[in-house]
């Protein structure tokens, strides 16, 4: 099993760039979009509905794994792939971000974190090597090291005693990783923290790159800042990241905050907007999101968008959709979710294609104009 | 366009016949099952889905429809059919099952039932022609009669006087939809009711068969008599249906309840069962049920049943259907439906197959001790 990232363009105009990824037999073009499949599903649709959509990877969380089937089932069948039936790419993160967002009672040491599972309250302990421990029975082909996400109106002090932590806890993560059989066939990505602190994101993004993982996500980013911030403090750290490894911005996102990151050089993407916001009843087009529950579309006989080739598209008008969503029919939420997931992959592969012909800063500007201008 | 039935084969062990129906240029053996889709959605699935099940045809709710989307939209959409994106065959029921179960402060008339809407408590009142005027602009292939429905409890006097009223509305339905254009491509069958009454059937049976529609549905069972009491009442009733036309038993069934009426020469069923057990964890398979929620599914890296063709069976372990399940997830209900509809397809090829064999009582007999033999 193999992994191998290639630029193959860069953009002239900004920081953009065209790459490839090859990993364990499976190759997709970056930059990428992840939709996420938390529990082993990609909600309301099935694997052959991911393929469907054009998306070669997904993500799964490894805290809701844990918690639900649990690290025994998931063994059982050799990994969540075998389990959910996806013979795409995976990536799983390392519940870092949901044992800080979803669980209570936390206790942070330099050790792990002790917290109790948002579902029945059981304690639970993570450490650097547990966490690694489940990534590896879990078996995506790529996987993350434990890390804290700090709050993003941390202070300073803060952060400094956090990415601290987040440092240690990588190397342990890396050592015991490259101990295993595992790491022939998955791949440890380290996690850059550092708050909303320059010099912090600086000192993160240079200490993992010593560490030499083959691939780099930026944490803790998304979390309640402002779009600008954090195009900003991606815009400053760029540089302290290994530019021949892909980079990966964890948990974006919405088209705009895709375009802002790509055009800093980021690689890799996944959100659960798109997936999210479907069942939610907004449906994205490049002219901005339909809310299809607005009475407007009752009798309306278009399709959600003339452009797009999915399922849905091809075959139900909007008043049909306003008609499910009106009825609690569960259909809706798959046939929405299929739009939206297959949205965000003919986003990213146009996003691609504008790097390649050179006019990426054009079709984001077209895009930040057409997809915010207002709501159909 | 047009309709046409053909018996290919009469069981010489029971009343139980092989036959193929016609309409509108599509084609089906009988006896059929016919899924539910209630308000223009076989609740979970796609139409992609029902056709890979090997339905023919399926049935959707004539009061719902009325209540949602509303007629007004579907007029705008030429019918049903087209608002779904399902192109195979359809039955609309006349909503008289569900005036008298869902809705509320019902006053029945000769000329109709005024009732109020169990969505938002709106006055309606329901004619035999406006539910005919209804039927033709949903405009499936097969429609049926406005009528009344009585308890299984009822007294014989009070069904007199309710057969008496179905019989008139039949009459008037009938009367108006010879005289639209609609009857060149929809087929009108009448509903014979008559409680648990022998002679009340009879009579009913008898009455309708004068008015000759071209095909006859039997109501008023499956309403909380017992299985047995509903066989007695087909059988004795069944010499009185012409034998030449199809018919239809409303709202049936359970694989008990089809062997049954088909031994009793009944051809067409529909029933929400396999699609509502299949979203509350009852998968079937011809050795009864598997009730999916039972801890002993956790790891059970078995499929629902190893002779299943459908999606679910191929892919998926009984493991994941019981994590899905437990998650929450939206995926269970699609990926459970899927199989308990393609189950009752197998089922009605393999009935439709030992009546052609000439082996179809014991195959009656087989299911009725493997089916109920046990939950898994």
């Amino acid at each position: 099993m193999s992994f191998n990232f290639e630029i193959k363009k860069h953009s002239t105009e900004s920081k953009a760039r065209l790459g490839k990824i090859d990993v364990n037999g499976i190759s997709f073009d970056t930059p990428v979009f992840m939709p996420v499949g938390t529990s082993a599903s990609v909600k309301s649709i099935t694997p052959n509905m991911i393929h469907e959509s054009e998306s070669k990877i997904i993500l799964a969380n490894t805290y809701h794994l844990i918690l639900r089937p649990t690290l025994d089932v998931i063994k059982e069948f050799g990994g969540v792939k075998k389990f959910m039936n996806w013979d795409g790419a995976m990536l799983t993160d390392s519940g870092g971000f949901q044992v800080f967002s979803l669980s209570k009672l936390r206790r942070i040491t330099d050790e792990g974190v002790e917290f109790r599972s948002h579902i029945d309250g059981r304690k639970l302990f993570f450490t650097p090597k547990s966490v690694i421990e489940a990534e590896h029975i879990i078996g995506a082909d790529f996987i993350m090291c434990f890390d804290e996400c700090a709050k993003h109106d941390s202070t300073h002090a803060y952060v400094v005693d956090s990415i601290r932590k987040t440092h240690k806890w990588a190397l342990e993560c890396k050592t015991y990783h490259d101990s295993q059989e595992n790491s022939n066939y998955q791949y440890l990505g380290g996690i850059i923290q550092g708050g909303m602190y320059d010099d912090l994101r600086r000192e993160s993004a240079l200490t993992l790159s010593d560490m030499d993982f083959p691939f780099y996500a930026i944490g803790g980013l998304s979390v309640g800042e402002t779009p600008e911030l954090m195009h900003e403090v991606l815009a400053k750290m760029e540089e302290f990241i290994p530019k021949e490894k892909p980079r990966y911005l964890m948990g974006v996102g919405e088209p705009r905050d895709i375009l802002n990151a790509v055009m800093e050089g980021v690689d890799m993407f996944d959100c659960v907007m798109p997936t999210r916001n479907a069942r939610n009843g907004e449906a994205f087009t490049m002219n901005g999101a339909i809310r299809i529950r607005n009475s407007k579309h009752k009798k309306d006989v278009s399709t959600l968008d003339p452009d797009c080739d999915c399922y849905t598209c091809k075959n139900f008008s909007r008043a049909y959709l306003h008609h499910l969503d009106k009825a609690h029919e569960m259909l809706f939420s798959t046939l929405m979710t299929i739009h939206n997931v297959r949205f965000m992959q003919i986003f990213m592969s146009e996003l691609r294609k504008s790097i390649n012909d050179g006019v990426f800063l054009d079709f984001r500007k077209k895009i930040l104009s057409s997809f915010y201008k207002n709501n159909i």
